[in-house]
């Protein structure tokens, strides 16, 4: 670390995640004052280094930024909603996790009170922030985020997703799908290995190579999307649907749950119903893009 | 290409695929004998030098092994089920789209009849086969599939699955639901981001990188499974519920399908209702290893 003064910074809520991020800014040399309702929490922080304001409006006043990372967004407007909480002048950097419309409210009501808002989302387990490992997705007015970035270095790696304050919350529980849906299609696989006698271990690597190649195809099957024509350059829908009743037949055979191939064949028929059976995988956008009652 | 004589070939089933084949053999210099039912789909591959056979047994014979790439195993077993097709000593390689089941009954029908006989499944569209691309999955004796490896070359990257015949089916089942489930979480976020604004080519890199992240966990997450044991080192399956939660409250809120984020979360809940919940994701394997009637 050189010498240079370090930004003051305040971290409001210090569950796992919050002590790890105050943790990770009194390790980079920040001067660090953290609040919690329960102040024992703060205990290991303090012996570190660490500040523990009597208030919310105290904690505030200290850092030229304030991470808020609670429980949920009801607790942020408990904290935040008294009238003699002054917001005017702060910058508040809210990474509780909610979604896309509690972000917004949050951001209207705290830029409403003159205080400067981004929102984030954390990408990543609390042992792992305050290294590259961590991802922090944020989201609001970019100058508050250039303004801020290298402050936040401290915690992970940054990405700015755009002025909606929605962003962050989107592409976090966008990005959590994409990790559950490797991690089940996965299991699918390998429950069906085990029936062979074919351990984890040996199909892991198997799995991995399909993820990853099946990953590099998105950025130009997006730009089918984004043009709105499907061509069947690679393969058509109704010609996947055929392979797609070989993996319920296999799965109901062997005797492992079929319930995910049996969804992913569901979307596919839909659009096939709606006479997209000539055309490529990515239309199946349509069926994605709008809810269905059942 | 070197001026070695080459092992010569045969194909039965020139349907697209069958075709991609026997042009791959022929551009790598094998003489290459073919036999369809219907003659008239020989006719490029005849241009290119390839010899029609008459019958299914004068096809068999020519070649010293024989690819069958036909509709189902029906037609398999139709076209080599009669008394007068000559089994005995063939060597063939059956690339037809079928379960382990099929794959291991007909291993046992055609070693009854002397054939030597391995199972494969193609992962790749017919474009690209005849070049590294196209995998090429195979499964049954080693030795046989060593003692044709070479000429076997030509068609793709070839992948040794192990000595149950079933196992390239099975592989190849899991690889798709590999395949569909990337491409399903993709479109889940794309369409949670579209509701934003975010095109979906700006989305997918985002997407591409947490699939490719999360495939390089499973080796690891492997070991949890062969050993039977799931602490909880980066997170607890109870936690990952709630943010499966706010996926589905989330997906739902801005009006996108729910279905695949609903079913994960059914998964899951599962696993937490018998008892695993302080455990990590891949407990979740009991579940997909056994049937749910519903």
């Amino acid at each position: 670390m050189d010498n240079k003064p370090r930004t003051p910074v305040t971290v409001i809520g210090l569950g796992r995640m919050g002590q790890a991020l105050a943790d990770a800014f009194l390790k980079a040399g920040h001067p660090t004052t953290v609040w919690n309702r329960t102040t024992s929490k703060a205990d290991l922080l303090v012996a570190e280094g660490a500040r523990l304001a009597p208030t919310v409006s105290d904690a505030l006043k200290a850092g030229s930024l304030a991470i808020i990372c609670v429980t949920d967004y009801q607790a942020v407007h408990e904290l935040f909603g008294a009238s003699d909480v002054e917001l005017d002048g702060t910058m508040l950097i809210n990474l509780t996790s909610g979604s896309s419309a509690q972000a917004r409210e949050a951001a209207r009501w705290a830029e409403q009170r003159g205080a400067h808002y981004l929102d984030g989302a954390i990408m990543a387990i609390p042992p792992t922030i305050g290294t590259a490992e961590a991802v922090i997705l944020h989201s609001g007015p970019q100058a508050d985020f250039e303004a801020h970035k290298s402050t936040l270095d401290a915690l992970g790696t940054l990405t700015y997703l755009g002025a909606d304050h929605g962003l962050a919350s989107l592409y976090d529980v966008a990005g959590l799908a994409m990790m559950w849906s490797v991690l089940n299609a996965w299991l699918q696989g390998t429950a069906l290995l085990r029936t062979a006698g074919v351990d984890a271990a040996t199909y892991a690597p198997f799995a991995q190579q399909i993820a990853a190649g099946v990953a590099e195809w998105l950025p130009g099957y997006a730009e089918q999307i984004d043009s709105g024509s499907f061509p069947a350059e690679v393969s058509a829908l109704e010609t996947d649907a055929r392979a797609m009743a070989h993996l319920i037949e296999e799965s109901e055979a062997v005797g492992v749950n079929a319930e995910l191939p049996k969804l992913i064949k569901a979307m596919a028929d839909r659009s096939i119903a709606a006479g997209h059976g000539g055309e490529q995988y990515p239309v199946l956008i349509d069926e994605f893009g709008k809810p269905r009652d059942d």
